[in-house]
């Protein structure tokens, strides 16, 4: 094996890696163009359009070319050091071409045209408050699911090849395990709350002006780092965000006038999320490697700056004031630390989105189990409803009014698979912590800095050691690496028993 | 030749032009993309993107697989009725097919890469008003130019093959002899018009409101029969319009907050453009029939509708009291006959996105004569501007004073190559005339009709006769169809004559 040989042959994996990577981006285009800007009745073409360019790509990851250069480069990728790029790409690209290959190119581009479609549908229904709108679309999704996970035989869980798509290298089983580890912790702790006396967050539901309320946002998440030189923010129905490359990474957020913090943790939420793109290593830039590790990595990020930051003491010492002044005549008057038990008030509720973070993951759990139910057949999309609002009333107490703030809620379910979707939300919240503590280990001033504005110190501690590698390493790995242990519910569960007992005098 | 396997091919070939149709339309959101929204530090991918997906289409268009199929099917084709759908579609393809094979793709990827980074360069030359920021990139677009009409050799003119990708059938000598004929009709008419007293516009001069402005242009837009559940207006640097579909049709717009007339005839202009897109027949939407056939019938629709009909009386009887009402401070005082007078002012001008009726075609002509002689290579890019200043002195009597309101004024020679680029305005302002002739002489209530607001007359004579047909005729086929005759500078020259001797009382 010639040393230029392969070279050559790194660059023809290079290129058709590109050409993938491209495909894959433009596609990304006009889903956020779907998403944002799009007139309702170009849905159709649209949906053709997605589904012609989800084939054309996956039909390159799929092509014995790619295969045969793949093993031709193995013996050369295991010469390398694990941590080097070429390494890197080898073994993801490996991976992708691995799972690609057992999923049929029609398949691919009848998802891509039905997550289109459903989509818009699930934006009628929920306008409509009505959930039969959509039910056919979701079953439709369901059994594409179902059928999806059938292209790898010998799964363990109808789910794990599902959840492999998102997180990778995570079963149900390992999911379920965790979950159950920290909802034993969760519920006692929703109970004490609920047993003590109601915080008033009436600070926080009086008129926001929209305009106002964006402009706070922007400056918000321009103080943490966010460059609006390689990103921009945008309105959408549910937000979100995606990355074109490091250098295009857009957002979106919604607004309430009568709730400041719908727009505003969301909007440091998709902050949290984009950091993590744009610090992605230039040199990973626009190849597979060049995006977030798996769904529970990047919501450790998304919601560690919405909640271990945004709702800390020390990002408000700095933002409070400034709060103020973005609006005088409603917060001239609140107290900081009226405003801190506001915003971190515990109350079970219809919403997963704006949840408190102590109930936040009885909400994740019900939608995992809900995937699985679905998945093994033990609930019919018809029953789905029925089966919501039955959890929502054991787990939570609450009664269901209706489908809006029911199951129409989340667009997840209308925009891609059944099955992976909601619990990397969880994931994250568990990581969120080992991460945050990681670093707080390395950097202990980091709470001061935040109560001066000065972000980037945690920002730098993170890039350096979660977001610059992109997919050079899995979930499980970088984990390990960052924290120096497993993924445990540990740390999370210590981090809500003490702010929470704090707040709440338990 | 059983009618089965006809069905069959026809099928593959509509399969092979439907992913053409979606990868070329793909290219154009994440166009549209740039133009409008995408933050700067994004170009850099974005121009990689877009060289990806023009290289595909390209590879695809002229794959043998699709030369063979158009060999098949062309004794199908013959013995069809030359206005079948598939007879055109094999017609087209084959003309799209011959063509490409022409350009390796190779050129077509540094082509599309070279046009989204010359086009940013633009936009910084024009805010520092500095040709010199842009010239490389130009000089590079003119070698792209020159060596894309080399790909095609045996032309008559180096011209032909750039002015054949966006005006089919027209060759530099048949446009050269229509510009030398209206020429010599413009000049005495504008030296007669500038002899007289100076018309007093002050009135559109005046401080209008970003906001208001856009709202009374969607509020036109509306009125004229744009569809906003299939299109959209959103804000660029230069104005345009571009259609994914005749089902999302996107236009774009600029105000200038002194200047009533920027916004609101840019905004009538794209309409035409979009009106024309909106209307192509289903059957033909998402093939490669579906859009506009030429530039010069697509101008023919934005000028017919930007100054035959916006700038006439008629339309202002029924939009100047809502125009009044929008903006009551600035006009409520000014007379119906004062507006008129002064939207319809002849001035030469150093813009000729703004210029009047009488002028403007001199502006196109000197662009159309500069890309000439860089392709002929009678002047050199650094000798542009020098060339530039000449001819506004020589052709309008001007001093041009800087780049931003000289060569850098139009974003056309930095999106795309040179020659081919500007023709199609003013073909499309002597084909105006011969449409509207054509449909007054078939709806002879046109104008009282547009007074009351009614502009679904002429939209639905335009509709019938020319938009539902996408390419399925060239250019000159379908005005020959439309208009009864070939294309002819007498009824521009006559309108033109007859609107500007009664407002100028020559």
């Amino acid at each position: 094996m010639l040393s230029s040989d392969i070279g050559a042959k790194v660059q023809e994996l290079k290129a058709r890696l590109t050409e993938i990577n491209d495909l894959n981006m433009a596609q990304a285009v006009l889903v956020w163009d779907r998403l944002t800007y799009m007139p309702p009745g170009g849905i159709t073409i649209r949906a053709r359009q997605l589904s012609t360019l989800a084939r054309l790509s996956h039909e390159r990851l799929t092509h014995p070319a790619l295969g045969k250069l793949l093993d031709w480069l193995a013996p050369y990728a295991d010469s390398l050091p694990y941590e080097a790029d070429d390494a890197a790409l080898i073994r993801v690209a490996r991976r992708d071409y691995e799972r690609a290959v057992n999923v049929p190119a029609t398949f691919v581009a009848q998802l891509a045209d039905h997550q289109a479609t459903a989509h818009q549908a699930w934006a009628k229904a929920r306008a409509a408050n009505d959930f039969a709108v959509v039910r056919p679309f979701l079953e439709k999704t369901v059994e594409l699911s179902r059928r999806y996970a059938e292209f790898f035989p010998g799964y363990e869980h109808i789910a794990d090849p599902l959840i492999d798509r998102s997180d990778y290298g995570m079963r149900t089983a390992d999911i379920r395990t965790l979950f159950a580890q920290l909802r034993a912790r969760l519920v006692p702790l929703m109970q004490a709350i609920i047993a003590q006396p109601v915080v008033d967050d009436a600070c926080l539901h009086q008129h926001f002006p929209e305009a106002e309320q964006l402009a706070f946002g922007l400056a918000v998440c321009r103080q943490l780092g966010f460059d609006f030189e390689h990103g921009r923010q945008d309105k959408s129905l549910h937000p979100f965000m995606t990355a074109f490359a490091p250098d295009d990474v857009r957002m979106t957020t919604r607004v309430k006038e009568n709730d400041l913090c719908e727009a505003l943790f969301g909007t440091i939420h998709e902050t949290g999320h984009a950091l993590y793109e744009q610090a992605i290593h230039p040199d990973l830039a626009g190849t597979l490697l060049g995006q977030g590790t798996s769904a529970g990595v990047h919501e450790s990020q998304s919601r560690l700056w919405e909640n271990v930051i945004g709702r800390s003491r020390p990002f408000w010492t700095f933002f409070y004031p400034r709060l103020q002044e973005q609006f005088p005549r409603q917060l001239g008057h609140v107290t900081l630390d009226t405003f801190y038990q506001a915003i971190n008030k515990v109350q079970p509720s219809l919403i997963r989105g704006t949840a408190d973070e102590v109930t936040y993951n009885l909400h994740v759990i019900i939608r995992f189990d809900l995937e699985l139910a679905l998945l093994e057949g033990e609930v019919a999309v018809r029953d789905l409803p029925e089966a919501w609002c039955s959890r929502y009333q054991t787990d939570l107490g609450l009664d269901v009014t209706d489908d809006h703030d029911g199951l129409l809620q989340d667009d997840h379910w209308y925009d891609d698979l059944v099955g992976g979707a909601f619990q990397g939300y969880t994931l994250g919240n568990i990581l969120s912590i080992q991460f945050y503590d990681a670093a707080l280990k390395a950097r202990p001033e980091i709470p001061a800095d935040c109560a001066n504005g000065r972000f980037e110190t945690l920002r730098a501690w993170l890039a350096e050691n979660v977001y610059q590698y992109g997919r050079k390493y899995t979930a499980i790995e970088l984990v390990e690496q960052a924290t120096g242990g497993p993924i445990s519910i540990e740390p999370y569960s210590r981090y809500l028993q003490t702010k929470y007992g704090q707040l709440y005098n338990l």
